[in-house]
Order: C-alpha cells, then structure tokens, then sequence
C-alpha cells in the first residue's frame, strides 16, 4: 500500500507492506488523519526523541533506522475484523487511540512503531478493544480531531483545575487550542491565550480564550493580573520550545501549578530558587485515557466542541512531505488533514 | 549586643544594634538556634541567593550590601512584650515561625532581614501572631528543631503521600532526615533513603527510614525497586545540588511525584521528554505554615518525633564561624545549635 514514510529522518511516499489484522485486531481504511506536531518533532529529530523514548522506559519503543509510518490522529472505515474479533462490522466508522495491543498483550504506539503504520497510509490495523464507532454521523475529518483534542482534555484533567480557578494557555497551536475548548467546557473563566501568530490568536478566541495577547506587546501573565489576578491560576506551556518553562516560572505567582503539554525535545533549564521560593508545581503530561478519549469524541460529535476551525487544509498521502513544510509557518495553518483518497 | 554577622559574604562576630519590639511583638533572650544549610548557601551563594529571592517576589528581601544576622531555628526565653503586646510574660519559653509582621502589616523572613537579626545573636525581637508556647517542660535545644522538623511536615503534606504509597528520600542531612521523621509519622512505609555519609545513614535508620542505602553501591530507586517497586511513589530530593532533579526523573518509575525540598541555588538543567513520557509531576515546597509548625511543636514535645540524635553539638556566637565550616563534614555534625550563654 502506498504509504509517507520516516526513514533515515526524511519524509518519503513509498509502498510498504500491507498490515495484516490478528485476534483482537481490525483492517482498516483510513478516511482522515492530522499531523500531529510531535510529527514534525519527530522528524526534525529523530535520534532524540528515540532516545528520550527509551531513556523513559517507553511509552515509545523504536528504531531509528527501520521505517516509520507516522500519523496517530485518525478516523478510520472498517474493511474486515481480524481472526475471533467482535464488536465491529466492515462499514463502521471508527476512531482509535494509537495504541495497539497484540494477542501476546505487547503494547505498541501505532504512528511512533516500526510495526503498525500509522494514519498517513492507506489502511492501518486497529485493536478493537481501544476502538469506539463514530456517533451522530459526524464528518470522519472532524472525529479525527478526537485524538489532539483528548490530549487537551488530559491536561486539564491532570491539572485539576476547577472553577474559580484561572488559567493561563501559552502557545496556541493545536494543543493549546485543545487546553482552551477543554477549559471552556469545564467553565474556566478567565482563560488567558498567547501566541506569536495573528491567525493562532484570532482561533484562540474562536475555541473558547476571553483574553488573547502577543506576548511581544503584553506576556500572558501580565495579561491574567490585567483581568483577574486574584483567583488560583493554572498555567499551560503549549509551546514546547527550551526557555518556556524557565520563563514561565519566573512569571508564575506564588503556588501557580504549571502543566507541561508542549513537548520540548531538548535539554531545558530552570531555576530550582524559584520554584521554591514560590511553591511552584510542574505536571507533565502526556496523552489521555479512554474515558478522556471517549468523551472527547462525544464532545465534538454532540457540537460542545467545534473543531471545524482548527482544520485549515487537506492533502493526500503524495502531499504529506510538503504539509509538514507548510505546517512551518503557524500562520497558515493549524492541522492539516491527511486524506488518502485524495491521492 | 553580640551576634554573628553576614557581612560582605564572611560571618563576623561583632556588635550590632539592640532590636526594639514594637506593637505586637516580643524581645526575646536567644536560648538555642539551629544551623541551617540554607544559612550555608546563603553565606557562600550570598547573591544569587538575593537574586534568586527578587526575581520570585519573595518571600525573602534583603539588600546584600547591609549586615543581616542569620538564624531562624530558634527557641528563645521572652523578656518583655513589646507596647500592647499580650498573650505572653517575661520568662515564657516560645519558639515563632521565622516571620516578622510590624503594625504596620509589613512582612519580613527573620534570619534572612536587613532588619530583623535572627537567633545567631544574643536577642531577637519575635511577632506574638506567630509565636507559641514551648509546652511540657520540652528541653529548649530540642524545642529548637521545630522549624527544620516542621519543614519535612510540610514537604510530605505538600507530596499528599498517603499509606499505601512508597517514599524514597534523597539525601539525609537535616531536611531529609525531618522528611524521613514525617514520613514515619504517617505510617509510610517503605521510606527507601539514600546518602553517601555512613553517619548520616545511620541516622536515617534511628528517624524511621525502612531501607537506607549508599548511593554508590545501590542507587534509592533501585532499593525501592527491590523493596517494594509496586505501589506509587513519591520521591524527595533533599540534597540540593544540580543534577539531582534531572537524575530523580530519569530514575523515576511512570507517574512519580518529586517534592522538590532540597535547596540548589544555581540554574539547573532537566528534560523535558523525559518527564512527558513518563507523566512526572515535580512540586517545589518551602516552608511550613502556622498549623504545620504547631503539630511539630507538639509532636516533639510528646516524645512522637526524638530530635536528639540530630544535635551533635553547641556552640557560642563566637563559635559559629567555625561551627559553619564544620558543617561541610557530613560524616561530623547534622545540626550544630548556637547557644548564646556559652559564650
């Protein structure tokens, strides 16, 4: 099957095997998946990331030099269960978390595997068990947002943020928008946005922010004292860049809990005086579970999230190298979605 | 009167301005002080120290160009209530929190003020709000651990560790050994404590920790893996010096919480992956509150925590130049107290 393949840090179409579904398992035909932008770090570097993967003991295990099929926000069409699998029937319209376990209980990440491809391909093999049908008819592009979406929705859960409390969102990219529907969901008010990006801040408004500053003239923080400055406040680094956190601890008021979403490949600094001398507390986060993930999809199915503005294109598998170029410039887009059936 | 004096970074021991109390507060015949690390960072890091204070907001405001006369671990004998002061007579054994707080509401952290001189000298001016009552006859250089043991209470309160979770402590000096104390007191176990001096292992042991290990041999996680490696656990970094924390999240099983309690005053470096994949939370703790310092109080005076293997000697104002170079010997002293009436 014709698949964008990570091999050697490039981006390249080419044919791969096609997947093979075991017990437990779906064949499936991908319908839409976004690049994530821990896609885009994991091609600019590889080597890196393999190697925190492994330094944590997982949840990622891969080689570096065999291929990589990437893309693990994806709605998918059934095209046949695997051996003994129940529950689903070809037709059905399915989301899954990118996670895949094998007969034997071996846990992979599918779009981080040299194993099980991931949604820029044209078809994937799912395990049914983390795999829930797509309600309400909702538009296969739009239930594939279920994925970014559920990662805001962890973060907000991690950070136990609760009304009455404040939050600060910094970055306003794919997942920062999904830390600001998830807090406008849960009634957070004031929530506080920042980004560099004219069109982030603007979509930043859209999704649920009721202040929303470029840091260059006004930092977030500052922005927060401006409008609220009393309440608990919650701070969200969406931006995932060395500095950021540093930053965000010498802005902090004191006993600010600071949530870490943005993923940052490498080596960062802080100050730890300053965390002490604050009480400051740092949650990182990673992904979510399959209650978040379900209710994320029940969400954007019932409408109590839009997330029509945050798809800003769509590319068949040839256009995948350029979508990550063109993802370069936060301008011009959010997520683009991967369509094999356009080409 | 006499004190041991920060000046210009060197302890000097010369006269300086009797304290006058105000409205609210207490002067106070200095009785016992402890020696803090912190006194030591200050000394050597005088600073960055400032700096690390100003750019936090506080709690700490010094101007590093004036004298400041250390000590807040402090048990002292009341001499005379400052105007309007009530509550307390002449001859009272109190220990206070180490905050002043004048008429005016103005706050500052006694031992590390331009204006308010800590225990390392004869007399102390102390705010009656925050003072309390050294109960059953408890030995006055006992009374005067509270502020250190009432920092461990407050890391493990901050931690919300509860029975059924597992410590590891890193480092065994007063404020590790005051974690290992509340910990025991909680009922935790196991309390897995690591430290590269034989003497201060031992003490771990007399404090309550289950399993104590040299570093060198065995690192604590390892331990903990060998122990228990089940139940979640929270880890104490009570050394303070750089690289801890990057170690502790390394070695951290998935979902540990750290409480940052030992103090390092330089930058310090972390990575970020590393903690994102393994969803690590980092929670820097200072301090203590009033409750806080009253059960340590309490638990002290009714035999619940035993301090006394922690002294290891006392000295006289005049002493504690010498006292501060003595205590870079782990394997010599844990806490060194100043005691003013030997001179």
């Amino acid at each position: 099957m014709r698949a964008a393949v990570l091999r050697s840090g490039e981006l390249v179409v080419d044919e791969v095997d096609e997947p093979v579904p075991g017990e437990g398992q779906l064949l499936t035909q991908v319908l839409a998946c976004g690049i994530c932008g821990s896609d885009l770090h994991a091609r600019k570097h590889l080597h890196r990331f393999v190697e925190a993967a492994n330094a944590s003991d997982g949840p990622f295990f891969l080689d570096a030099t065999r291929d990589i099929v990437m893309g693990h926000e994806f709605c998918v069409e059934v095209l046949e269960p695997g051996p003994g699998t129940t529950g689903f029937d070809a037709g059905d319209i399915v989301v899954s978390m990118p996670t895949s376990i094998d007969a034997a209980g071996n846990i992979q990440a599918i779009g981080y595997s040299n194993d099980y491809p991931g949604g820029y391909a044209e078809r994937m093999v799912l395990t049914a068990m983390v795999t829930m049908k797509v309600p309400n008819g909702l538009d296969p592009r739009h239930a594939a947002l279920t994925e970014p979406m559920a990662v805001g929705l962890h973060a907000v859960n991690k950070s136990a943020i609760k009304r009455g409390e404040a939050a600060v969102v910094l970055g306003c990219g794919p997942v920062g928008l999904a830390v600001i529907a998830a807090l406008r969901l849960q009634g957070i008010e004031p929530i506080v946005a920042a980004d560099f990006s004219p069109a982030r801040r603007a979509l930043a408004t859209v999704m649920g922010a009721h202040e929303v500053v470029d840091p260059r003239d006004e930092p977030a923080i500052a922005a927060w004292r401006r409008v609220d400055g009393v309440n608990t406040l919650v701070l969200f680094e969406a931006v995932g860049v060395p500095g950021m956190v540093r930053q965000a601890m010498a802005d902090a008021p004191r006993w600010a809990r600071i949530v870490v979403v943005g993923v940052c490949m490498e080596a960062d600094t802080f100050w730890p005086m300053v965390g002490i001398n604050k009480e400051l507390s740092l949650q990182f986060v990673l992904g979510y579970d399959p209650i978040e993930f379900g209710a994320t999809l029940r969400a954007i199915a019932e409408g109590d999230i839009d997330v029509v503005p945050m798809i800003t294109s769509s590319v068949g598998i040839s256009g995948v190298p350029q979508a990550f170029d063109d993802l370069a410039d936060p301008d011009a887009h959010v997520k683009i979605l991967v369509e094999p059936a356009l080409g």
